[in-house]
């Protein structure tokens, strides 16, 4: 049976490193703050917000809720968030999505500042993790999934990996994550006309194409470390991932569940990334202050 | 033997696509105009604008040539390029890299309007292969690669295509290009543990890694078409690609021959792109027009 891979001592380890990174800015006055924007009141914007700041507050990080109404025009969404961009107490900026249909979703996420996009849905924070250089910061759960395999232990330097799946919030970015980390990287779709037979040649695979236990037996071979991204629901309204575990468990070396594998993780890094922008804020802060003295 | 993807048709029909369009900028008074910027006199440099400047010529593109001393400060570089920014009779911009090695080339490289990088060295640019929207011009050698596939009618919906070396001049954008086509793709690159398994299974392999004569026949299998990018010199100073082509060419089912491949594509490239820029510039100075006129 394949090793399980949970999420949860991952999370953990983030949260100490949160933990003593925001001990060490209350001690310089600073509090990383978290702006949570959310139009409109899907339930799963506000389930997901609400794990947000219950997880936030317990690692010191502030949040700050902008909630505006479904209906509300898109300069009136980007208002708010340029004022987020200026104002120095906020470091972080998640925004739920997807945004109602009447919104042009690349330009709201583009109006963000690259220095405050703490979940990397710019074109700044993309094009930084395609040319590696730049501002702003992965999509947090492509992050997700490189630091549950590394918590693990799992080598990437020449590894064949094989991501399913080119979304622009797990596929595209983790496959260039996973180039920079020297894995000789696969990237499948919805056009690849034998994924089996590609994803049985990766040492990783990644399912992200959000399609509920939809890859079984066929798709892996031993000895592969599988990583299970997709959060769905199946018929009977139970949260299960894009792989069909009962099938995969068997055979494979180890696998992240769902629930309770890379998803227990995303949230954790938007708050490691947030205390990071905090962090860089400050020393700008105390550069500026250094230079006035002088 | 291989069939050889000459490269000679292809920048033929490239020009004649090019002739056309100028003409038609031409008769609305626009001169599609590319600037040369070169800092030094390194040889090759010098022979590659001479032949830009040549096949410009035949196009009726205008050239614009900016040549700075060696030891040009990087200020002084950037506010040339500024100036090139700013004048309404340039369409695109050429900048002959790499630049001498006290430049910082990210920040030249970054100084250039996207509107008029025509040759993808912008991070803009390359965050618009990268995410699909944007904009800029993809680096002319990926883009080249992709026009001789298309006109040799290679399917890539699909196909397994693998791409040897990550730069952000051939492989890093090629890979996107070709998974914005519905390819399958893989990078393979310095530290892949065993190349040659790779790309034997591709349909499609691109070499793009600087190697002369590196890659022989235990790196290709019948059926297979080979895509050359390198440009290089062997011991006796002749000019050859990455693939050794008299190991190779027994085999495989097409290659593209170096010279005569990939490389008589790209300068044609840089001009298309040129085109498309001066008109994107005539649309926008008629649409000021007109709207003056009401």
């Amino acid at each position: 049976m394949a090793e399980l891979l949970q999420g949860k001592p991952v999370s953990d380890e983030i949260a100490r490193n949160i933990e003593s990174r925001v001990a060490a800015l209350h001690e310089l006055g600073v509090c990383p703050t978290l702006a949570l924007v959310r139009v409109g009141d899907r339930p799963d914007d506000v389930a997901y917000e609400r794990a947000v700041i219950k997880q936030a507050e317990a690692l010191g990080v502030r949040t700050h809720q902008v909630t505006l109404a479904a209906g509300a025009a898109e300069d009136q969404v980007v208002r708010f968030i340029k004022a987020i961009n200026a104002d120095v107490d906020i470091h972080g900026c998640l925004l739920f999505r997807p945004l109602p249909p009447h919104l042009d979703e690349e330009r709201v996420c583009n109006a963000l500042a690259a220095t405050k996009d703490v979940d990397g849905i710019t074109s700044a924070s993309l094009a930084r993790v395609f040319i590696g250089s730049g501002l702003g910061f992965p999509p947090s759960t492509a992050d997700a999934c490189l630091k549950v395999l590394d918590y693990y232990g799992v080598p990437l330097e020449g590894a064949r990996v094989v991501v399913v799946g080119r979304s622009l919030v797990v596929g595209r970015p983790l496959a260039m994550m996973l180039l920079a980390r020297h894995a000789t990287v696969t990237l499948c779709h919805s056009r690849t006309s034998d994924v089996a037979a590609v994803t049985r040649e990766a040492d990783v695979a990644v399912f992200a194409s959000g399609r509920p236990k939809h890859f079984g037996a066929e798709y892996v071979r031993p000895g592969q470390v599988i990583v299970d991204v997709g959060i769905n629901f199946d018929a009977a309204g139970v949260m299960c991932g894009d792989v069909d575990d009962a099938a995969v468990e068997p055979i494979v070396r180890a696998i992240t569940p769902v629930p309770g594998g890379v998803g227990t993780v995303t949230t954790a890094m938007t708050l490691l990334h947030t205390v990071e922008a905090a962090e860089v804020a400050a020393r700008e802060q105390m550069d500026i202050a250094i230079e006035r003295l002088m």
